[in-house]
């Protein structure tokens, strides 16, 4: 019952497979070898972007932080909500990466709102030396909360960005999950919807750790190649990240492994929504959930051993309501939410 | 027949195996599970040094750029010498983690000499506000030359460092080459000589990609986990780091595959001594050479599909003498050596 | 009538005479005179703070932004409140100088509160490396909106700074407007109140452009001199700054200066109270004030010559409200005031 | 007898009027204001540049780090001499400044060779994202030595840049006192040779502190007005600023000054080459000059208060030769210059 993240699962054997199969003989490093050039052409493929610049980092982190800091200046705003990964969970890597351009969070929750991300926008006039410059918003999809964005969501907000002429990173760790929740296609969720450049998450939905920075104007590629370079994230054996992306969209596992993590969520919602003062507190569109609970539910599923951010500590009153934070990965199996709900039932 | 570089080959199979072990069930993400735990306690029985901070990344580049910044100040200038991968190699990685420290190149080539850094160091005296301030030495074990510093060596280098009240650190990119060329231990070559920290290289000596980074002195262990999260080189998925590792360290795997590496050098160079027209440019002391032979030489061995780096072209009058790099990874067989010589000799 | 800024004064004559009293033979460079040690003397005197570390700069962006990153991390959190000079007017010069640290905006206007304050420390917890770590505060005193804060309130907010082990600053661009409006001592508006560093404003208050940093704790001197001079912000003909400084202190010059300022603000504030449709935003504590009256009333200021930030247009219907900002330096007459009012009346 | 720096000297009378001159009424802040018009018109004029973006900031290091900040990115190496100002002077400012920059040292004095600068570009192949990129070069003219470059060395140099793509930098801390060694104009030690930005110095020659970046393209205009924003180089009482370099550039009293420095110089140096045991190190090509001399002369020379920079002490055997620098200020006399070099003489 390992709810904690979906960066706690193990890899599936199609992905363990494929890097096995790169174990053979030499190959140039850096990512001049043949996996990176079919990755290259696999990934264009897949978002309908036969012009796309594509690169390979190992880390999240590393795949935001650069994309913002390729699409911004140092004397620049990022817009971005409050609770966003890049806002709250990478101890200013923006800032480090970016040469000291601002994070400016744009409304209260997870969701960005355009009359929100416009006024944000306007209130830092370009033009005006004395403040930072209007610059590049970044979206989440899923959200930190566990939310999706619509797609005329997602082309509202660029819209906004564009009105001050300035470009769209969306953050996809989970970019599967959304996928298949919305039932779209890649391209509809990025360039054909205003954004510019996608940090395309492999590490959360199975893989070791890559992630694809995607620019749909290949004009960022080669400063993007000398940023990861001098920031220590360029592989020599790049031929191991490749090839985890190279198994991860063969046959659509990477679709296959979200709508299994996504179903695994719903049914845990659903099970939850039961459970007499539980009350969960977003939508459940993905595969991760936040929700609010009787101390003695918690109690009871971490003395059965389940896993998952609990805010607060088992010890206290048995009635006070804790929130949690529950997150499916691909290897959660129906038995283990049964169990779980089973357990939080009492 | 493929010379290129140590980070060309494949991993060996008990790595590849280690990593498959790991991949069993969850595991707390970000190397707080037990398998960072196992290799820091290994890690320090290697080096004994039970106090020592021990941390993992992924790249060289990282592991060497991130210690210097957690040893340096930005107003500092941090002395290698100018063949240093750290000044040569790494797109100003050093400046960029550090904030903007300065990289002095100390002498001429790849080997540091203590009355030379002295100098340099001296020529930066400290309380004079103009000046950067006198930082941190960085030597690199084995060089970038293919030679390895003699223990008397380093201690006389870090000597001079602590005369100006600074640290040392080593970049064992091949620590384990020089490591079994010197036939010492771990800790004779590293902290009973005055080093520091230390990046303890993996990826070039079989590992998929991870280093680690040891801080002898465990003060510097939080600072550097917050730089090394903001600089996106904490993974979540850490166990495939830690595993890698661990492999890397069972049953003195680390050590055998170096001596093959370097048995495999000893090889090639003992070879090419002996056809017409080549000179081996430095002492072959590890897993690499520098070499000089005419073009006619290296016209044959790249016909042949001979992998590795030349300073100049294959068209041109055959007896120009042309400049070449052979690094031999762990994986060359003495059937590989035998052949390239064979065709070297003509 | 210009009631523009307090920067957009003439310099008193008696800081003109102290200028050219200092233009006098030779003198050595960088601060290494007569001049820069009477008064270092003098100001550790006007603070009783024998040990303080003193130094000059030249403007106040310069100021704080120095003193920020001499008392932060990369990796921290500076708090300041959203419409603090540092967070909308110096375009990302605190995460310039700090090497990215992130400015946290605290509450929504112009006076942080102590609770807003500690919930914004306690939700960046120590010791997790997700999150920026918890850092400096920093208050502005006279505020951005013209209100000054009493000293039990920077207490208060100094009393949260240290539950976090962290030092507070003082952005003290219109100090000396703060001091004659509480009718203390400077040490009872800093370091008796709690507070750790001063931006000591001299360039609003009449100076050419010289802005003292004080540091109570006199560990922050060196750092502070090196952050300074490869900033580009140590003069070389240094005198010239301590001989303003020096010429604003003397005989009480820079009290009586800022007395005269509050009182016109004060007659000013007095009689725009009695013009019809005219308020006042804010308490009108110092040499400030931020007023919403109708456009007729801007219409005719404007027409008149009177120079001040006016948001809007002064084209438009006459009786939609329009907010400004007035501020009083020294050099305004009774007279200027009496004649701006009696235009805004009509 | 201070022949330390041009640093040290008093400011002019033509100066002090014009700041006093300046000090009228009120002015809008940040240069928006009629004395900064006319200096950019007069300064365009004066460098026969029509559309040249002026910028003013108060010190040399802020005025180099500035311009190259504008004209490198942070992956680049920027070219200069190992003992240019920038490298060794500055405190690693333009590394603070551009984000990173890597400054590299070529050949070994105080003047740039065309050969040796295109080595150095050429080892940092562009395109090879391993290394350093090429970037701007900068000269320094005087240089730190007291030499002159011809206008056909620099334009050699310039050339050399080009062929990289590259853009030149002028660091002119002396430009007046090269400018009326060369006796060209400043159109043609600057842009007719191939330089693409000055900073045109004011106070080594008489200002308070006033330099002038000026660059030829004026497409860099924005982005430097924001790099000088976030660095706390934007003077709010701006006017003052202005009104020196108006002072200086008036009726030539900047070309005049420089004359005088230069011609009290040239005696000087003419009457050390008759001293007995003194040699001069360098060309003295403007108002500086090295020389080594036995300590019994510098023993007399300090004794009788003569104030310059000496390598080493004053006590020691008598007929050890120590070296030194000598700098004369626009306000030395004819009698400075005798009475030294009587003392000089015993």
């Amino acid at each position: 019952m390992f709810f904690a993240s979906d960066n706690t699962g193990p890899v599936p054997p199609q992905i363990m497979a494929a890097l096995a199969r790169a174990n053979e003989g030499h190959a140039m490093a850096y990512g001049n070898d043949g996996y990176m050039s079919d990755l290259r052409t696999r990934i264009r493929e897949v978002f309908e972007a036969p012009e796309a610049a594509v690169h390979l980092v190992a880390t999240g982190t590393a795949a935001n932080a650069l994309a913002l800091a390729t699409l911004s200046d140092p004397w620049q705003a990022v817009f971005c909500t409050p609770v966003a990964h890049v806002y709250e969970d990478e101890c200013n890597a923006p800032e480090f990466f970016s040469g000291g351009a601002r994070l400016v969070p744009v409304g209260e929750g997870d969701r960005m709102a355009p009359d929100a991300l416009r006024a944000a926008m306007a209130a830092r006039p370009a033009g005006v030396v004395h403040s930072a410059q209007p610059g590049p918003v970044t979206l989440t999809q899923v959200t930190e909360k566990g939310t999706v964005y619509g797609l005329d969501e997602i082309r509202a907000l660029t819209g906004v960005a564009q009105e001050f002429g300035q470009p769209t990173h969306l953050d996809g760790a989970r970019f599967a999950n959304a996928l298949v929740a919305l039932g779209c296609t890649p391209a509809e969720m990025t360039w054909k919807a205003g954004i510019d450049a996608v940090s395309f998450g492999g590490t959360k939905n199975g893989c070791l750790g890559v992630e694809a920075v995607i620019f749909f104007d290949p004009a960022h590629a080669w400063q993007f190649e000398l940023r990861r370079k001098r920031a220590g994230h360029l592989f020599s054996k790049h031929r191991y990240l490749s090839a985890q992306m190279l198994g991860y969209l063969e046959d659509d596992l990477w679709l296959d492994l979200a709508k299994t993590a996504n179903a695994r969520a719903a049914r845990l919602a659903e099970g939850l929504r039961a459970v007499e003062g539980v009350t969960l507190l977003h939508d459940v569109d993905a595969n991760m959930m936040f929700a609010t609970a009787p101390r003695a539910v918690h109690r009871r599923l971490k003395a059965a051993g389940a896993a998952y951010y609990l805010d607060g500590d088992v010890e206290g009153p048995d009635d006070e309501v804790l929130s949690c934070r529950l997150v499916c990965d691909w290897s959660i199996t129906e038995e283990d939410v049964d169990r779980f709900l089973e357990i939080a039932a009492g």
